[in-house]
């Protein structure tokens, strides 16, 4: 373990909490001289500022050093398969302005791109802020990404977005750092940092167009050795081969139980529904047909969560995306199914439950993920140094 | 993050390189005098050693130290359902003497744990060794353990060991913290520690009469809210409800294809088989219906484990236990499935390979177990400081 750098000490204080020198002393053990150096450094840098709250006489330097969230800020997009939600917030992760679009992934990377950009700039605009301000860009696509490269690959529902370098194309024109991760991703750092953030081993799942989970093991986001994890959407549903998915494979979850399936089938029965949002204001119109629909929807996904419970072991199970906004129906089928099939041990404990932050919970992950990536060590002493 | 102790010292240490003190201060960012007595503290305490390939003075302190890996040995057993394997080893993890026994796991637990402690004092007369060198006893057992305190949780294998508390007996007879844990998890630990250290997200599937897996994520295990994880033998096969498990339930993986579902079947059509050491002897003396029934095994585990590769995106599943003695025949069933079914993005790399360790894997694992827990750095504070 390296001794504490300026990055380390600015960990320390991301907690909020204002500390002396003497109490960062005695949790560094720096020399105080070398302590000085780092503190200048973050000061001059204003990661950290003199806390308001203690009187220090007149000509000596500040005593204590707090963390300054608004020492950066954070450009944040959570891109869906037909709307965009952007947002602009703080280090702590608080949203400043916000704003929801209507904006088809399938016009193309270049596209949506210019797009956001141009958003972001009227938002920054808006809350008195400029490029130079901002820290990094993340960002949630509704596909496979590799995360090291921000590419996506081979996106089923993102024609022309295949390895298309989006982290160049934006942080060009940004001058910042960009992120970018599978919406599931973005969304199970959200609520985990936001509503769960006790809670080690966690599965959110996205049920929308699309099925998705993102997991978090011991705190942190798995996202598996090719950044593929918690793609269960084509998972096969038993009896359920009659069934054909965009995929190419017969019977995968999403095709049986995701919103455009439950849509299709309300169609086929002479009812307007076009998608999952269609689904759920019938359900909240009291349509029996669409209740049942979801219900047998949280059914089929619970049979596949059922195996992912005894495998993966998760202490929380969060429902979120369109079909959520059904409400009980949805989460009482997933339960009714793991509850019956999961092992005892593994359910003993198991809280399965609807999301907290909803459709906000892209967002504040996509600003999470960016939050996390300027804040290691290692990066604020790059920004210190050079 | 805390300044440097004894234990982060100690940790810098053990990769078995030696460095100088000016290294160490380089490395740790210790004032000289601290350092010097954390020095003391490890010598004294035998963790560290001047190494010997530094020529000293006359009368000057040594200048390099290097870990000391025979400071403690570790008492380790993996306890099957019919038989144990008992080693000794030192702290990295090189086995000093072992011993493998025939015992039946539901002959209780103070019958097997009073077997392992006589059997544990002859193994430590023949290395020379005596109790007060042990810093600690690992132990893996074939049922769900609750990892922190210990004890069998429900272990359908195990009659008599539901809730026993084996470190509360082991401990107080031995004298040393006794880790235990599922015998798949520390299999898992054993391989990664041992034949892919570098290899992030590692699955480790024991077939034998039970199926299980041990998961490691971020090259650490994951053992889920409740120790549970990696639990898959009671995940449901489609089309196998005919099959009764001994769980209660109806068509679950291991009552299909588990060494002793096999021997049944064997059995049935008259082949002399008790369980899957029998079936592997026909395989390897070229049995067809048994080389056919141990494919048939690969291809409905890899049906489960194709579900667990879109889920968790492993970049290695190692095979083994007793029935991964059948060689190719088996992982051929496995990869044919895993690779016609599970997502494109999620197999690209994806490497199905036989343990390299075999039935080693379970004593390294379990004194891996022990390693860890004795040389993280707030225990090894506690024994320099008290």
């Amino acid at each position: 373990m390296a001794h504490a750098t300026a990055g380390t000490l600015l960990s320390i204080l991301r907690d909020g909490q204002a500390r002396t020198r003497a109490e960062l002393i005695e949790l560094t053990g720096l020399a105080r001289s070398t302590l000085s150096q780092r503190l200048d450094a973050l000061l001059l840098h204003r990661w950290i500022l003199p806390a308001e709250d203690v009187v220090h006489s007149k000509g000596r330097p500040p005593i204590a050093f707090a963390f300054n969230p608004r020492a950066k800020i954070v450009l944040a997009a959570d891109l869906g398969v037909s709307r965009a939600r952007l947002a602009i917030t703080d280090l702590h992760g608080t949203i400043l302005t916000q704003r929801t679009a209507d904006l088809a992934v399938d016009s193309g990377p270049e596209h949506c791109l210019s797009w956001l950009l141009e958003t972001f700039t009227e938002l920054l605009a808006e809350c008195g802020h400029g490029l130079a301000d901002v820290c990094g860009v993340g960002l949630g696509l509704p596909g496979p990404v590799e995360h090291e490269t921000g590419r996506p690959v081979n996106p089923p529902l993102m024609p022309g977005w295949n390895g298309f370098p989006v982290p160049d194309w934006l942080g060009s024109r940004i001058g910042a750092p960009v992120l970018v991760d599978n919406d599931v991703n973005i969304m199970a750092l959200g609520e985990h940092w936001s509503a769960s953030p006790a809670t080690r081993h966690l599965v959110f799942v996205k049920i929308g167009t699309g099925i998705g989970c993102g997991i978090i093991s011991k705190g942190r986001l798995h996202r598996g050795a090719r950044g593929a994890a918690g793609d269960i959407g084509h998972i096969r549903v038993p009896a359920a081969d009659h069934v054909q998915c965009h995929c190419g494979n017969p019977g995968c979850l999403e095709a049986v139980a995701g919103g455009r399936a439950l849509a299709a089938r309300l169609r086929e029965g002479g009812v307007e529904a076009a998608g999952g949002r269609d689904v759920v204001r019938l359900v909240r119109a009291g349509n029996t047909w669409a209740t049942r629909l979801v219900r047998q929807s949280g059914r089929d996904i619970g049979l596949v969560l059922a195996s992912m419970v005894n495998f993966f072991n998760p202490s929380q199970i969060v429902i979120g995306g369109d079909l959520a906004g059904a409400g009980d129906h949805l989460i009482a089928g997933v339960r009714e199914v793991i509850y019956g099939r999961s092992l005892p041990l593994a359910t003993q404990r198991l809280d399965i439950r609807a999301s907290a932050l909803a459709d906000r919970a892209g967002v504040t992950g996509a600003a999470v993920m960016v939050i996390e990536h300027v804040l290691a060590p290692d990066a604020v002493d790059q920004t210190v140094t050079f």
